[in-house]
């Protein structure tokens, strides 16, 4: 399957009203700001929208619009942000997923499950794909429109800092300040403040941390507890997702959550040659070269022994740990 | 006084030779990264030229060029990201302070101490100065001059993050991009990789954090003490003076750190409406609105206490705090 062109997704948006939008589940700062950015676009092309969502990190609230949360009943759904209809919320994988007009998206392992997808795994964020349509379009790109953009591309980017920033992300970026977005207190409130709770939970995080294959991988394992104790949800944790990688000499940072429903959710983040997707894929998951997930059932102990040995096997392929 | 215009500072350089580049004391990314960007610019130039440069942090030293310690006397003396004579080594202080023909900065609290200067204080960089420099006069941003600059936006920039990050900042990082430079492994190594020392000397910074005046101000000091028991250098804990301004609802944070010498140095990171540089400057140091610098002398508890006092009257005068 391919990708529609910017045109034809402009022309598809264009023949639908009555709009639910969806993004998936456990949202992110792209998952929001995607979803948000297309609201407000279709909302100033005269359009009946709404969105539902739910989980949405605190920091991130700033960008939801509560006039969004109407109800009624859609005549089309398009997601935003959605390599695959089960990464949506479950409940909305069994009610919508089968009927999606529309997917726009930039995940390389995307599985075309829409009717139409804009696809561009170029792209750094859902948010960069929307910002080329809109531009594409001739789509008047107002300061509300061009926050919630913002937050997907730094969101996803770490703030530009990770290997899927190109050029083309930055000069979009660039474009979006000039609306006149204060970018200095957008990125102080999403990357720069840590909640007493976040402080407690990144020290229980930073004792958590453990280091195997040679020091080749560092693996976090999360249990629901943790969060309790630091009086937390885990929406707000996705801040140490990216810890277990930063140790010096790790190839594969490997982050192990526990959800609320017992079942465990893996992150994985890897540096070049290490691929993540790949990794993942091999328990259903996806994603990009450096940074996937997957689902991992419910008995964590053996699902980080699970994940350890894909990784050990992908080290060795590499040349990276002797067989 | 006043800037030199881009032509004029070009012309400077073209009439030089035999040229020896210094940058300010404990050199950050920006130092680092603008000293050798220049350096490979006027050796393209057909210019002799060489660097001095002490305590160059670990993940900076992949952009050092062993080939410009050469040693010759200079003819004439370039400072790159100096706000004031008084920030170079104090031996290069005595022995150049006086002879500098010409400093490139972006420092709006610049001293204007060289016979010519050319300084922008909108540009987020020295290295975005000299990329202005070199884009102007039609020098060609050679892949290594190209990771220089990268270097030094991005670590002034925080990778993007700062309010001092513009669309003309982020333009001219995607014109560096196109040169080919791995962003994703730079930044990487600069921003996402801790070594056991850091995470140690980290942990114990975390504990040594204390809130005062409401929670509006954060305060790590940091006696030499704590470098030997993480068994880590100053120079390679630069990361950790974002801390204290990361708690939620502080708006200055403040990181007091003893040099080997025995003096304190302060480093202020503010939130609008504080002003680092006015705070500092009460104490003849300087810098950004929201990062700053300034030496205190050699009694910790006092100066701590000093600069917590100016905090407070910042405080106080932006209605933050009673009076």
């Amino acid at each position: 399957m391919n990708s529609i062109s910017l045109k034809r997704a402009f022309e598809a948006l264009g023949q639908m009203d009555d709009i639910l939008i969806l993004a998936h589940a456990n949202p992110d700062g792209d998952a929001v700001g995607s979803m948000f950015a297309l609201y407000l676009a279709l909302r100033g092309m005269g359009k009946r929208v709404r969105c539902e969502i739910r989980d949405v990190p605190e920091n991130l609230r700033f960008i939801v619009r509560e006039e969004a949360f109407a109800d009624f009943p859609p005549r089309y759904i398009v997601t935003v942000d959605t390599g695959d209809k089960k990464l949506l919320n479950a409940s909305f994988t069994d009610k919508y997923g089968d009927h999606v007009a529309l997917n726009i998206d930039h995940h390389g392992t995307n599985g075309f499950f829409a009717d139409e997808t804009l696809v561009d795994p170029t792209a750094a964020a859902a948010c960069e794909v929307l910002f080329d349509l809109f531009t594409f379009a001739g789509i008047e790109i107002t300061k509300e429109i061009a926050i919630c953009l913002y937050v997907g591309i730094s969101t996803d980017t770490g703030c530009f800092r990770y290997a899927n920033t190109t050029a083309k992300t930055l000069r979009a970026a660039a474009c979006l300040l000039e609306t006149g977005i204060d970018n200095g207190a957008v990125n102080t409130d999403i990357f720069e403040t840590k909640t007493p709770q976040f402080v407690a939970f990144e020290r229980a995080a930073m004792n958590a941390l453990r280091l195997c294959l040679g020091g080749k991988c560092a693996v976090l394992r999360i249990p629901q507890q943790m969060y309790k104790d630091a009086g937390i949800k885990e929406a707000d944790t996705q801040g140490v997702n990216g810890l277990p990688r930063m140790i010096a000499g790790v190839y594969a940072g490997v982050t192990v959550k526990e959800r609320e429903n017992g079942v465990y959710h893996a992150s994985v983040r890897t540096k070049e040659p290490i691929n993540a997707a790949a990794i993942c894929e091999k328990f259903g998951g996806g994603g990009h070269k450096y940074a996937a997930g997957c689902e991992l059932g419910k008995d964590g102990e053996a699902a980080e022994a699970q994940l350890v040995a894909a990784v050990e096997e992908a080290l060795k392929a590499a040349g990276l740990l002797n067989g």
